[in-house]
């Protein structure tokens, strides 16, 4: 089997570009060195920002496949790429949160840092337009983005995941604050886990002095972002 | 039985006061000629404004009760005050729509003015510090705002109260876009509707025209906010 390689571009987001490839239900996912905040109103490049977030979203797929949540990711084939599944993206960011902080706080004025006395899951519209609103069920029924059959699925898969990366990070020292997913449908009308799994979209705080490790550092530019997401992969023992 | 003549000041409200009266399940709403808007960073006073809004309420807590719905509404007392029994109100603001608008349009994108395919139910945040955010059911279970049970009464009785209206506004030739409720405990834990219905919470718009008849006369700075509520008084036949 000969490796795939990057054919017509697909698709250009923020942080990450989708190529085809000669399997039409495979994509190669390439990861950027662009960092946005602020819905793209802020944008810089970091060097190895790509490649360090292929390999936390190789090693996070592959640590959630031996936990039995089906992914879209198939192999990493090189320091920025990875082949994975052709999904047809929900367009429902989930987010799982299990300590209050961000839009969580502004919204409900509990306080920031107070531990959830359970994780909730929360969805917002995937639309840079719109600025990636928070919906309700009924909005997204209405919109009909997702069937409520679907909708429960990735709210489950959600909590799931959620549950398998706090033990996860807990082993790093760090505490999984917040984290959002993007699912999709596969070939066969399967619910995956899309996107990437990074401290792009999650916060996560030491467990001890709180200090932030994830992408608030570049939003809050309260440090070196790249410096954080290498602590992160040294703690979970990648060889970044 | 004597008249209730107003007590102790209980709560000044932006648009209302309410009193104590001798009777302890009892209270007085005091309909207030102020009108706010941006969560009260504009304020103005409309002569007349506070009795128009009794006279809306009035008619509508009487048409309701007439037709089923438990309301807090006992009876009208003068120009500006209204007797009403005493509720613990749940502190969500159910919203019902049936057409785009404001927020609903911003947050889905929408078209402006399009009819919706059925009436839906949102729910947000009575807290004027937070700005009144939207909440999903989730955020409700996690401020324990209301228990589930609740907060299916009282999305259901939403869209039971929005239908009625519906009806009572076409025949005044006026569509009922969108309309906040407020539902609250009476002293035997039964839910009622409470507040005020008003053009002060309700988007109305002329059914041909699109004419707005509503608070967003004053919010948009499109006429004379009296002018309007007095027309849409004329047009449901009270003598304003």
């Amino acid at each position: 089997m000969s490796t795939p390689t990057p054919g017509t571009l697909e698709y250009e987001g923020k942080a990450k570009t989708l190529f085809a490839t000669d399997n039409p239900n495979q994509v190669i996912q390439r990861f950027k060195n662009d960092v946005t905040a602020f819905n793209g109103l802020r944008k810089e490049q970091f060097e190895g920002k790509g490649a360090i977030n292929n390999l936390f979203s190789t090693t996070f797929f592959e640590y959630l496949e031996q936990h039995g949540i089906k992914t879209h990711f198939i192999k990493r084939l090189n320091e920025t790429d990875m082949l994975v599944k052709r999904l047809r993206i929900i367009p429902v960011e989930t987010v799982a949160r299990n300590v209050v902080s961000g839009s969580l706080q502004k919204r409900t004025g509990l306080e920031e840092g107070s531990k959830l006395p359970y994780p909730i899951v929360e969805t917002y519209l995937k639309s840079d337009s719109l600025n990636d609103p928070m919906l309700a069920d009924v909005h997204i029924e209405l919109l009909k983005l997702v069937d409520a059959e679907g909708l429960a699925i990735i709210k489950k898969l959600a909590l799931e995941i959620n549950d398998l990366l706090i033990t996860k990070y807990l082993e790093a020292g760090l505490q999984l604050v917040d984290i959002k997913f993007e699912f999709g449908y596969d070939v066969d009308g399967n619910i995956l886990l899309g996107d990437e799994i990074s401290p792009d979209g999650s916060r996560l705080w030491d467990l001890e002095t709180n200090q932030k490790f994830d992408k608030d550092v570049f939003r809050k530019e309260i440090g070196d972002l790249m410096e954080a997401y290498r602590e992160v992969a040294k703690r979970l023992g990648l060889a970044a």
